[in-house]
């Protein structure tokens, strides 16, 4: 039985070279039901394939021998429909399918979370494996896929190397979050107070019995690792999940996340600052490209002045200031702050929209930050005080990247992991790079759902991921 | 300083239009030092930029004024040379840079490990940061990379939902294997038999005290939330990293590695293979088209026979054969395997390639498996013995994709969970599936490693993974 998708009649009719007539003799459609509805011999259904945003209309009347058992179908029953597809000019839809006939290929239960109303997002939540069946969430994660495509596409097509860097980490010298321990001990047991393994009662456990026999984490960045690659492959990125034991509960923070990390070597800040540019506007111009009922949706529903927004910055050219440039403008409009600047300062959320909403109007890198608020790893500058970093702020929510020239000296490195008290021996492979053929270098960092929210004007990163995992919840 | 990639001027040269004489002027190039050799009044350097697998020949002279400490450099420096692309016809290379001027970007001291001389495997696991500087890693981590694309490009082009299961998991119900566990709790002191929280010494620790207010793992699969996306979405598929904890020291087994798991809806165990052999075939097509120098080393020196038998399966028509059959074929055999087999056991490699190789000479599914020694989630075929389930055998290793029709049931599912002593509650959002508009569909997984290791002829999983972790093992 071929199944004709729902999005293949819909970009047909689109193309507007008439050849959906092609389907005047029978197309068999399938779906599940999103909203029924009868009179005493004829009867509307509505069914989304999960194909496209769109729904497809299914009429039926008394002729069809289950006429009856079809009207008592209740929302979310999985149909296949046979009929012919008829053009509707003037009506809402573009055209529907006049059933010849209606299988059951699976009914749903009078109790189906998911009746035709509006549910708010909070308890959809409690409904992960269903809610991806709303518009909303057919939205959100259509999008989300096609973001994940856009980002290979564009590193692809650019020659850049991707690198599964690894998920479980041994070295606790990542530096940028909390981490989550992975561990085969008996947990359980250790619990119960009872550190003795069970071969050999007399055995205390330690971390020699752990499965790599050391104490592993879960990773936090696969920048450095990442490193190392670009200094073979001159540009690579990683795309992958990365986790935080943070005890953040807000809308912005999740326990397990995706990030995207290129690096690029023979490249310095201003090659950094081009790929970042390059790149939002490569995943802006492709979502508006690829999902453009999705897009619409999100801009008349969940985030009016979202499509306008998102065309201002990929037709702008990002602007460029310092830090020290910054707190200069920022300084003068301190009264309107709840946090007050002054260099030295890191920026919060406030002074960045500022930036970028009020003052510059478009999206923005600030460079050059101070040494004492970014990683040991950034690159220093002649002046000994700031660092070669970079960080991209768009209008609506601030900062979407972060990145920097990384410090390719061995000599400046050292000093500055001796200044923060790091251990050498844990950056033995770092410190090699700049031994052997160091290169200037430089990368940025993408979160993966900040970018879905952005794109999707989502506000809640529990409402961009599948199964999200924030404290406290894991669904 | 804008720096020509050795890729483009390869690219540029095979493209046969003599664009090539466009860097008639000057070019500028950057790269790391694969050899060096010099004579009184010249010499050559051969670099690599990581941007393709061929090396540039570099010709510099005693015209220069650093002459002499261009000759010192050591293998692995960094170098950025400026000069004239000389066409040289009838040598090894189709042309090479005349130097006009060689800038040290970074040298490298005489202990570099990686010398110009061959190194083993073996050796080269314990310099995972620097191996991917080899002709052998560069190969195998730029068509690692190029597979992974392939996969996103075909499931993409063909409408299929990306979707990132969680890597975190609450669930020991996934049931392919032993779980790593993930805690916050603080397991330095649980070992020391401490087992009081550090706010209050009276309090006992438990997984209430866990970032997660509950115990949980690593995933070892994806497919069970994978299905419930299906339902919304009809065509979607996986790609992320899964976790065994199993004390497998061999060469195919890791304890981090990547899966791609697509589920089809409206879809059987036909459909199903279908999307295995196009899969497979679109990965290698893409890979010979895209990686012709890489596929041409590893079949000249790491597996002979690759390349014929990845264009033979490109060109064959997968076989077809149920396991019934295909025991009843092997038994006839059975004098030739270490392990003899009879209906109802399960197939070794040694049988699974004896099909591949020797009986049908070419790529097979093994079909409706005794339902015994497969999951509870595959579809029980009417003679309630078998299910639906289908492995796809390849020439050279064996199975490289497990898959099936799902049980779309509901009581025949809760039968199937009763029997396995299986919790209900466990999997309460796996079950709704079935009582909301249930679908027949189908499923399989591809462990990425495998075929990264099947595509490249690459023999120890350890060698087709950037920092690889086994049992005992974490670089």
């Amino acid at each position: 039985m071929k199944i004709t998708e729902i999005k293949e009649l819909f970009d047909l009719n689109e193309s507007g070279d008439a050849k959906i007539d092609e389907f005047s003799e029978s197309i068999t459609v399938g779906g599940w039901i999103r909203s029924i509805r009868d009179s005493k011999t004829f009867g509307f259904i509505s069914i989304s394939d999960g194909t496209c945003f769109k729904t497809l209309q299914i009429v039926y009347d008394d002729t069809l021998p289950n006429f009856k058992d079809i009207s008592k179908l209740n929302v979310g029953a999985a149909i296949i429909v046979s009929g012919r597809l008829v053009l509707t000019p003037g009506a809402k839809q573009p055209f529907e399918i006049q059933a010849d006939e209606v299988m059951v290929e699976g009914n749903s239960t009078s109790d189906y979370p998911l009746q035709k109303k509006r549910h708010s997002f909070e308890y959809l939540r409690t409904i992960p494996h269903l809610r991806a069946r709303t518009n909303t969430f057919q939205a959100t994660f259509r999008v989300r896929s096609l973001i994940a495509y856009a980002i290979h596409k564009f590193f692809q097509e650019r020659g850049f190397v991707y690198v599964h860097t690894p998920i479980i980490t041994g070295s606790d010298c990542e530096g940028a979050g909390e981490m989550f321990q992975v561990t085969t001990l008996n947990v359980d047991e250790l619990l119960k107070g009872n550190n003795k393994s069970a071969e050999d009662v007399e055995k205390e456990l330690s971390y020699e019995d752990d499965f790599f026999e050391k104490k592993t984490s879960l990773t936090v960045s696969g920048q450095l690792d990442g490193e190392t690659y670009a200094q073979a492959f001159k540009k690579i990125y990683t795309f992958g999940p990365t986790f935080r034991a943070e005890n953040s509960n807000t809308t912005r923070h999740a326990a397990e996340f995706w990030m995207i990390e290129p690096e690029i070597s023979y490249a310095d800040l201003e090659d950094d600052m081009e790929l970042a540019e390059d790149m939002i506007k490569y995943i802006i111009e492709y979502v508006l490209d690829n999902a453009k009922d999705e897009m619409e949706f999100f801009n008349s529903f969940v985030d009016k002045g979202l499509l306008e927004r998102l065309n201002h910055v990929k037709d702008s050219d990002f602007g460029r200031v310092t830090y020290t440039e910054a707190i200069d403008i920022l300084k003068e409009h301190n009264d309107e702050f709840t946090y007050k600047v002054s260099w030295g300062c890191d920026l919060q959320t406030e002074h960045e929209r500022y930036l970028t909403e009020t003052v510059f109007k478009k999206p923005i890198f600030v460079t050059d930050y101070p040494k004492d608020i970014k990683a040991f790893y950034m690159k220093l500058n002649d002046d000994e005080k700031t660092v070669a970093a970079m960080d991209c702020l768009v209008p609506g929510i601030g900062e979407i990247i972060g990145g920097s020239q990384r410090e390719d000296d061995y000599d400046k490195l050292i000093k500055r992991m001796k200044e923060l008290g790091l251990d050498e021996n844990e950056y033995k492979f770092y410190l090699d790079l700049r031994k052997y053929g160091s290169t200037r270098h430089a990368g940025f960092g993408l979160g993966f759902e900040r970018c879905v929210m952005y794109l999707t004007g989502m506000s809640n990163i529990r409402d961009v991921i599948p199964y999200p995992r924030t404290v406290g919840s894991l669904v």
